[in-house]
């Protein structure tokens, strides 16, 4: 099965950056102990004004893992938590 | 210096991929050829109804160099011609 992409968009407005960093750790720390974790990579945009501040790209090793673990108690109660609006979806590589 | 990863992130209605399509093949033969362009992956996400159906994300040797790509008379030309709304910016790898 091929791997699963994840990408997710953040709206982080100017200064909350240590608020989201926080975040954004404690929602990894959940994900890499689950089966099918591959890595994950957080993009900082160098515009501090850009829409999506910042962008999250982490690979599964399949879009059922990664839907497992996005749907485990402890991740849907992380999940209630975040304050700022993101846009996650499973992405795959269409043309290079 | 460090590479430039540009993530551009794409509303495209569904019914609407060939143009999308046809329109970044477009884009991407104009950008490959600009100095210090080093490789693109167009993403397309699994569920046809997300926000962001397709996001690129394009490496350059430098954010300098995709801004003098980026405001070329050609590809500003190209730009305007783009009837899907995006959010294109330039990104560094935070945290892993």
């Amino acid at each position: 099965m091929a791997q699963a992409i994840l990408i997710n968009a953040f709206e982080v407005p100017d200064g909350h950056d240590d608020e989201f960093l926080e975040g954004w750790e404690e929602g990894k720390r959940l994900m890499e102990r689950r089966p099918g974790y591959v890595s994950t990579a957080l993009h900082r945009s160098l515009d501090p004004t850009a829409r999506f501040r910042y962008i999250n790209i982490a690979v599964w090793e399949s879009a059922d893992a990664f839907q497992a673990a996005l749907t485990s108690p402890e991740f849907t109660a992380y999940r209630a938590r975040i304050r700022f609006t993101h846009y996650p979806s499973v992405y795959e590589v269409a043309r290079t």
